[in-house]
């Protein structure tokens, strides 16, 4: 499919610089792009990419329309990407019906529209809803609940009693309601405390691959809509997301966290256990959180700490060496001056 | 099923004060819980949680009897809650005998007690005890051994010949005798070296999503008994792990690494390889550990070191921006010093 | 099978110090072996372990030759194992045929030689070269390319238009081509990002078990080939790593960034998006990486800066006590100074 670069900007409300004719039939890299491909840039540090890309043409922000390309020119390139990629890759669904290797439980609700995908388990009374889609190597415990929309891909794996909201999408390898990581203490033995709890995910989530999230001890964990989790995330029993939060990969969230609205975990981060985030707050890469933060609040560091002071402590600890060197000096012109002093 | 608070107090050897026979029918947490829910405080944080709690009754330690709610008394109240959450919420077996789609390896040898659920592979020779628990979605490799009580969750991989004891559990996603990181070096090309030693799962082990344990090059990988093991973590190939371990979410143990008994080594937490942790040591949150240590030791860092020199380390770094300074003052007024002492 | 100590110095190219008639039948470790295993001495600090083996002979290198036992003495010991272990254990295929309840989809095309095991199913027009494994529970997905010799470990999850070379090896829990963690920003809500791209595995690539790569969100996620990843690894959309790196446990790699030829990343480390690591790069362990590096360099510490000023900074670190102390001895001094000059 092509299409005309004045079609493409009446509709996603951008302008064009250049020639309204010039006609695109795909979306590729700066750097891979041809004279019939589209690309963009909405990241400066790729504008150079952009000057030598042999694209045929670039969507950019108001900011960039001295590229010699012809242009595409939107408020944001980058949400302006994501509207173009449904227009010139629209995902249909892989899958049609249930297949008959599927197995269904008793009592399960499976709607007529739901597409589950091949030896794909279906736990009793379970209910699944409009256009849900379940690939292949797919176990939906007893008792779960799927909204209408939601995609779960090969090999997730929900455990009794999970409930999932609408347009939701599990990426393979997630691990929904496992048990959380809890013991009591006795005699030197490690008392397991069953986990009788459950794990609410809301609409609009998105769980990348291979990550875990622990079912409640009692009560519930639970992911606020619209959030979105990378790859190899732990989030552990009892945690609760606000909506819109982002963890990125490898972060983890010990139990009985909270998070409010919009917090940002940054990769390879974790929070220790009780601990509240509130709305906004944002948290670095690497960092170890161990105590509450309030909302809006940036932090870094192991311990976090207020992300500028961390800056500033980091510029420091890199001049170490020269304060040291500093302080000897001080210590040798201290002693010169008392040595001075004696007769 | 509801239970006076009287008859519970004889149970788990507790104490009631308040009314003996008020009925409480399930276990919740100090927000969610009403009237006819028992809840507990175990974290004195969330004593003001507790006194606003509309729960019929809380589980308490003699430290807080100051609280109005009937009570029920123990000297462990997580502990005891371990106890009450398996008489409120018994968890009978999910399954019943082998399913028809499993497919059961040629020399195979399954308990008749043993249940295995749909679409599950053993391999040839493997031997299943009583009362094992196959879920749906396992793969179970060949010259495998797996101990009586022992439960496998929805997708768990295991290798071949790996042996695990008895009343395991482990969750969905674990990986169990996969090849260990080894590779010779040959100009330039990295070359593998086949792994031929195992896996060996002693009794009451348990093992988070995800987790995985690589299969040693010679020998075994061990995992020592009643050792407990959250999400996500990876356990090199000839690691050791003494009894009684606790390995929370997202931490790493580099190949022939051991760790004696009761070694706790917290989340995102990294060992490097050929160690020796001996008892009981504990190893904090986000720290990288790359000498030994010795039985009893707290380390803390990254490089990590002891915990309370950790501690005081990072108080300093805290206030380096000011340290800068004061060195500063000095300078000057030593600078101001010289100049007054020249003509 | 049993090998004379001179038959296997021909096989592998090294010299017998000993016994040329030595029998040997297996190969272990140090402290397992016994009279008829061969084991092997390769990093020093287990020579006192190998002075008291009680091994048949031992594999060393001529730097220590004057241990007591029948010596197999070669110029890489490790080196030797990897031949030698090729030769006591030889691993046969698994398999045979495709099994089945294997499930090829329409136009998929698997070679007579290709083996694949039970419940696995190929999508649509994949193609599976000659000598292809694919274990139990694998799912890949539709358009996939499948190189010669290469083996997918039960339920590993290739997604749609993934491309794998030859002789590579996945193992279990291994997910390919899932989605980029990439999302636009438009009123608060995180907008997602169709990712249309692909990923490509090039030859004799090792990916370790629950190890996530993400496909492109245009054009392609790369691993070079030779390359070796090992568990819970996470390699983000666009990432692309050249020849033969190493990329150790739990590291991760965020988005676009490059990797050269021969990079080493230690475990746990992570790199942020969008940066070049030149050839060669090591990048030591629990390092974040936030900035670009050049070829040869070796990094540490977080934020990553040359190792061996890292290594100065932690020394000083752990000196900031005693340095805290000695600017209060001078200021002491100073006051005290100060004070004389006062009348």
């Amino acid at each position: 499919m092509s299409y005309r670069l004045a079609e493409l900007a009446e509709r996603i409300g951008g302008e064009v610089r250049g020639d309204l004719d010039r006609q695109v039939d795909g979306i590729r890299g700066l750097e891979t792009a041809g004279p019939t491909d589209l690309s963009f840039l909405a990241n400066p540090r790729y504008r150079k990419t952009a000057i030598a890309s042999r694209a045929g043409a670039l969507l950019v922000a108001p900011a960039t329309v001295d590229l010699v390309h012809d242009l595409l020119v939107v408020p944001d390139p980058y949400l302006a990407l994501a509207e173009l990629l449904d227009i010139f890759y629209p995902q249909p669904s892989q899958m049609v019906g249930v297949h008959s290797t599927a197995i269904i439980g008793e009592g399960a609700v499976v709607d007529g529209n739901a597409r589950i995908g091949p030896y794909s388990v279906v736990g009793e009374r379970s209910r699944l809803a409009a256009d849900v889609e379940i690939h292949a190597h797919v176990v939906v415990g007893r008792d779960c609940e799927i909204g209408s929309g939601t995609v779960l891909f090969p090999g997730v794996v929900i455990y009794d009693g999970v409930k999932i909201g609408e347009r939701c999408r599990l990426h393979s390898g997630v691990v929904l309601g496992s048990d959380g990581f809890g013991y009591a203490q006795h005699e030197g033995a490690h008392v397991k405390l069953t986990h009788v709890g459950s794990v609410v995910v809301e609409d609009d989530v998105e769980l990348g691959a291979n990550t875990t999230v622990d079912r409640a001890l009692l009560d519930e964990t639970r992911i606020g809509a619209g959030s979105k989790v990378d790859n190899l995330v732990q989030i552990g029993h009892n945690v609760e997301l606000g909506r819109g939060c982002l963890l990125v990969s490898q972060s983890g969230i010990s139990g009985s966290t909270r998070l409010g609205n919009g917090v940002v975990v940054a990769g390879q981060s974790g929070l220790s256990g009780h601990l509240k985030l509130g709305d906004g707050v944002q948290v670095a890469a690497k960092s170890a959180v161990f105590k509450s933060v309030e909302a809006g609040k940036k932090v870094a560091g192991i311990p976090a700490t207020d992300a500028s002071s961390w800056l500033r402590q980091q510029a420091m600890v890199a001049r170490l060496v020269e304060l040291g060197r500093r302080i000897a000096i001080l210590e040798r012109s201290e002693e010169t001056g008392k040595q001075e002093k004696e007769p």
